[in-house]
């Protein structure tokens, strides 16, 4: 496996003293996924964990339902391809990434700008509530473990927890990488998503809160700020987000009856 | 215009007291571009400079080599639309996105993933040298006029710089969408980008220095850290990259000649 960070001579400037110094260097790698032999999307990711996010994305973006659905998984990774045979032939490719139009449809799902997005998110029904200091402590946990970033500055961090701490967590350079990762984790270890809750260092963005339903995660925490897309679509989904998580304050945006605060 | 922020009413946790308070939301609004009346991407940005925006990423996917290319170009804002008439036939749509293969053209640039960016990106050569300070200078000029990111920590800013200051400066919540709206800016109203800095305020992945470079910065700053990728990139651009520029320090990465420390 290739190395997520390498060491680069570089010049540090400090207090008026430049001197050459070895430092670390968050590691940015491509790859290419192929399904069916037919090229599908390239990734740029930190080098670990690379099939689990292949998985990750491809039920993600509704090219598989189940793990069932990929017969053959095949990580090339000196040359940077993953080879993924899928057990039925894929009739979606056509609609990636194409733009949802309630016009045309005659349906109107608030926040859906995508397609296939539309075709894969259910709404959550509220099966968990936690206090707002376990919110704190499940962040707090998330920063704690989060070493690579502490040494390169270079990469998000996510992780699946219930209220007790962290079930599993990721770090990657993409945003969305480190919640595939996540993803399928889950999926090849049939790890119940149902209830849990979902810390990520970076902001909750239209897309990170369409990978939270995805996964299946009711709570979306961040030590950052949504955007009104994310927040459009965490009311219609039934997703409780909350952000800017630090020390002791938050703020709920959205189905704030999951989180007690008193 | 849509607003770049909206008013939201949240519940906000602090010190142990919950309260229903008002709080500024970043805007987060899809665009989706049509060329030639066929749907090429959609993109999700800040509603503001979207003209520009959609120029800068024609120019920067290689869509257009010069503004003359685009016939006509027209923003249904409400419907969230560009339409773009190009002045020939788009011959290049099937590639885009496609993986350079260095095994099959005979040709090797370290750090190019796609075949788009091979072909449009040319190396830069030295025309300008500035000292450290001016450095620390243009990154508090980026800073203090980032009101945006100050109220809802939401956005990342980007200024195309001289040593004397900044002379257009962009925010926008998605890091690549910002580098589009200066280039389509400067592409619009001739301004040249010849010996001109690029300050920003995230991280330096492959795909902002390929951004610099198409928008012909010699120069990259940036309060952040870069990738591998990025740099090996930087390298054979012939880019000079500096990162955690932050009070009197900084790192220079790549070229360093272009960076006076003494």
């Amino acid at each position: 496996m290739k190395p997520v960070t390498e060491t680069r001579s570089i010049i540090k400037l400090a207090g008026g003293n430049a001197a050459q110094v070895e430092d670390e260097i968050v590691t940015e790698y491509p790859l290419t996924v192929k399904l069916n032999g037919e090229e599908a999307v390239t990734m740029v990711s930190s080098p670990e964990y690379l099939e689990d996010m292949v998985i990750g994305y491809l039920a993600s973006e509704g090219f598989i339902s189940k793990l069932e659905d990929i017969k053959e998984i095949w990580i090339q990774e000196k040359e940077g391809f993953a080879h993924v045979t899928l057990s039925k032939e894929n009739l979606i490719t056509h609609m990636q990434n194409k733009r949802y139009l309630t016009s045309c449809c005659g349906m109107s799902r608030p926040g859906f700008v995508f397609v296939n997005d539309a075709r894969v998110v259910k709404p959550l029904k509220q099966t968990t509530a936690i206090h707002a200091d376990a919110c704190f402590f499940l962040m707090n946990e998330l920063q704690r473990t989060a070493d690579i970033f502490q040494s390169t500055g270079g990469v998000h961090n996510a992780a699946l927890c219930d209220e007790n701490g962290i079930i599993v967590s990721r770090m990657d350079i993409g945003r969305h990488n480190a919640l595939d990762k996540l993803y399928g984790y889950c999926l090849k270890n049939a790890i119940s998503t149902r209830g849990k809750i979902l810390v990520f260092s970076g902001r909750i963005s239209s897309e990170i809160l369409l990978k939270t339903a995805k996964i299946g995660c009711e709570i979306v925490l961040s030590k950052s700020a949504p955007t009104t897309l994310a927040l459009n679509l965490a009311e219609e989904l039934g997703i409780t987000a909350a952000g800017f998580i630090r020390n002791s304050s938050l703020n709920i945006y959205t189905h704030s009856n999951r989180i007690k605060t008193s």
